[in-house]
């Protein structure tokens, strides 16, 4: 039993998404979430510079006294997780690459799956080797859509420019006849409506955020370490700047939340 | 007479439309640029944290034995101007709106002008508090266009998810009969072509960047500080990381520039 908080990062407001599944799944558990709002995007930026990004903001999770970390972000757990799990051996860290190989290892039936995210992302070719390495006759087809979280964060989550975007960005995946579609950024949840329309009802599109707290309560499990709070879990938010992140939050997780701004570059 | 080089800095790329016309204006001045790669972009970020970022770039440049410093971002000219004068007032710094504004009052001739930028840029106010200042019968309509930089850093500059959003943006504008559109933003020339199509002809399109080299020339003129080195002038690029900066600039100055990484932070 440990009754510490779990820590939840992400280079914004996407992470956001996976907190939500979080909640769902573990509601007594305390959770501290950070969102780098000073420095998003991650998706574009180099690996270097996303390493040292993340171990600032888990050295800052820490002065919180968290029991693990989860990291609520595609770049950085594609690209960044051996580094993070060398640099802190002592903290339990949990990422989305791998729930999201297996949710979508379970949804295909063809085994023809694209794969979308950030340049990051899709070059580290994080998702690609997994997906191999469980199933070697596995077929992936990957494309990078940066345009996806500005649309996101603009609120053009179902209009035109979203949709006209979504059909030039997936028609290389649809020609290819995947059918199944991994959402390899926690901010593309907010566009699924917009991609499910595109490439229809044939194609089954993977969020690996369900997945991802389903592992963390696992991990948990096995290891003892679930809360035995039987009360309204805390939930604290940080961010590296103000703009917009209570709005976007109360929007996704449909309550309030007060974001108490720090300084990253601190720690 | 002042032989020590001129700072230029931007949150990442755009800024370098501003040397373009720096360097065709004043081909034997030396430059030192600094593009904030790792933090880009500025223009959805609160006016504290772009006011610490530019902070911290001045001091960056003031080890580089700067004799000015051109902001060459409308993010941080609309928003922390006043602050860096007051925290810098050794150093001469030239911003982009003076210029723009002045470009814009001799380009219209309807008194009806249209400004775009980040939010940013829009939100300050900057632009149509001295465009009123010259002019009190001047109408300014504003609009944020936020997918603008995005688009223009994906090279989808022409394209017609380029236009559809340009049309989006835009009609709010063209609908109020705008004679001309100041485009606040450095990133926004490269989609220059983009935006005439859909304005159409009879609409002026104003850069700030040219006028803002002009001024830069006009105040080493007054102050006796222009350069008389007479050979080819040593320009560096610093980025804080590393992404596709060389390509971009390369393809904006037509010549290939090596840039260095530095620690941003630090300073």
């Amino acid at each position: 039993m440990d009754n510490r908080p779990i820590g939840v990062f992400d280079s914004g407001v996407g992470g956001l998404t996976v907190v939500k599944q979080i909640v769902k799944l573990l509601p007594n558990e305390s959770l501290v979430y950070f969102g780098d709002t000073a420095r998003v995007p991650y998706g574009s930026k180099s690996k270097e510079i996303v390493t040292k990004f993340s171990s600032q903001i888990i050295r800052f999770l820490m002065t919180k006294n968290v029991k693990a970390v989860v990291i609520a972000c595609n770049t950085v757990s594609s690209n960044c997780y051996e580094i993070l799990s060398e640099e802190f051996p002592q903290l339990p860290i949990i990422e989305v690459v791998t729930p999201g190989v297996e949710s979508c290892l379970a949804a295909t039936r063809n085994k023809i799956v694209g794969l979308i995210g950030t340049y990051g992302t899709v070059s580290s070719g994080a998702y690609e080797k997994r997906l191999k390495a469980a199933d070697p006759n596995i077929q992936v087809y990957k494309k990078a859509c940066p345009l996806f979280v500005p649309l996101a964060e603009e609120g053009w989550v179902n209009n035109d420019v979203a949709r006209l975007t979504a059909a030039t960005y997936l028609k290389e995946l649809t020609d290819k006849n995947v059918d199944s579609i991994i959402l390899g950024c926690t901010h593309y949840p907010i566009l699924k409506a917009c991609i499910g329309e595109i490439v229809g009802e044939g194609v089954t599109i993977v969020d690996p955020a369900k997945a991802t707290a389903q592992r963390l309560k696992e991990y948990l499990e096995n290891h003892n370490m679930l809360t035995d709070n039987t009360e309204e879990a805390e939930r604290l938010f940080y961010v590296s700047d103000k703009s917009h992140f209570e709005q976007i939050c109360s929007r996704v997780l449909h309550e309030d939340y007060h974001a108490e701004k720090i300084d990253i570059e601190k720690y």
